[in-house]
């Protein structure tokens, strides 16, 4: 999918690699935005995110990719570099129930910052972050009312607000899909979900474990939506 | 001045080097906080003022210090890596009246968002930093309504502000003092000016210009406190 934008406003999309920012990056694109797309390496496991980021910023046409890095290793193993064990799954845990073992402090707070800086170099107020608040919920920092106070805190912080040139936008087009909705509107939009990373515990070779929170969230999205899952799982774990 | 806490009670305290942020640690070390302070290196162009803020968290008796480096060169070269030329000192401009060309972009919400991963980490709820909308004003994010808007935001970001076990407080000590009234509280609790760095053109040798809008405040802020500043100007400069 590399349709062209419509026009040359910008975005800033924050690209994780995983399937909810592939198919924001592609709502952004179908709104004609010209996407500067941001990653960030903070020591995450898996270099896997970062390679499928890239693949997801050039299989959707965005306009360019960097990856930010931030190295918070000195404030504490589980800010940001995530060394806590995998999360036990639990199909029958409600969402909204707790806030999950891998939630990471002020990761979405980190990320929207840089984000912002980047938007007003770039000269635009469009910030796209793929939140969801439906599935896999419990992260504080998923929630409509968290994106409305940033996005209020962020009009206050900006040359660009102030000087009245630029209003902040913090767009969350999947805030209330579910998984299910959110894998239809990216088919929709042409999405290849082949290249995009969501396993938290994959194997050396790349594949997914299939059986971790993102893995069962993932097919149980799929199967839900009644679309052929493309992810490569690994056969020997199942 | 290594008083001893009179309390168990944690803060994170943002040291960039500074005569703000000095007075600022001194005050949260006053109020019998443990403190844990936070440097950034993102590419600044004088080392003096991270080796400052090392020699300001040992003279105030800190807990620990850390620095968290960001690398975002990538999102451009004004974003928090300051390449523009030295602005023109300008004595009769009026605070406010516009943004100085030393604004850097979402600089305090990128740092306040660090400190607040670091904050969770360290399970406290009080943040300081030395922001101050009196002097040398003009920097949207150093306005009362802006570190309003953070801490809202903040609250609803957090495991533990969400939880209810802590809420998030932004402290901004310094938020309505002048340079003087800084300096002169800042000598009350036993600040070493001379350990602080304020130029923003030093020469090779860490000497201060003595001449750039930094220089100029801080000399302008001894004065009228009646303070003699302890700073080692650039004699050849002047």
């Amino acid at each position: 999918m590399t349709e062209p934008a419509r026009n040359s406003r910008k975005a800033v999309v924050l690209v994780s690699g995983g399937l909810d920012s592939a198919v924001t990056l592609a709502v952004a694109r179908k709104e004609g935005f010209s996407c500067h797309t941001l990653s960030f390496d903070y020591g995450q496991r898996h270099s896997q995110e970062l390679r499928a980021a890239e693949n997801i910023f050039r299989a959707l046409g965005a306009a360019e990719h960097h990856v930010a890095a931030l190295d918070m290793r000195a404030i504490g193993g589980s800010a940001l570099t995530s060394k806590m064990a995998m999360p036990r799954s639990d199909p029958d845990r409600q969402p909204g129930a707790h806030i999950p073992a891998t939630y990471v402090p002020a990761r979405n707070t980190i990320f929207l910052s840089v984000a912002l800086a980047w938007a007003e170099v770039l000269e635009t107020g469009d910030i796209f972050i793929g939140v969801n608040a439906v599935d896999y919920s419990g992260y504080p920092d998923c929630r409509p009312e968290y994106i409305r106070a940033y996005e209020n805190m962020a009009n206050l912080a900006t040359r660009m607000a102030v000087e009245g040139t630029r209003r902040i936008r913090i767009r969350a087009p999947l805030l209330n899909l579910r998984k299910s909705e959110i894998i239809q509107k990216g088919t929709a939009l042409g999405v290849d979900f082949s290249i995009t990373h969501s396993c938290y515990d994959p194997s050396p070779g790349g594949l997914a474990c299939g059986r971790c929170d993102s893995c069962r969230l993932r097919r149980k999205g799929f199967a839900e939506a009644g679309i052929p899952d493309p992810t490569r799982y690994n056969r020997e774990e199942q």
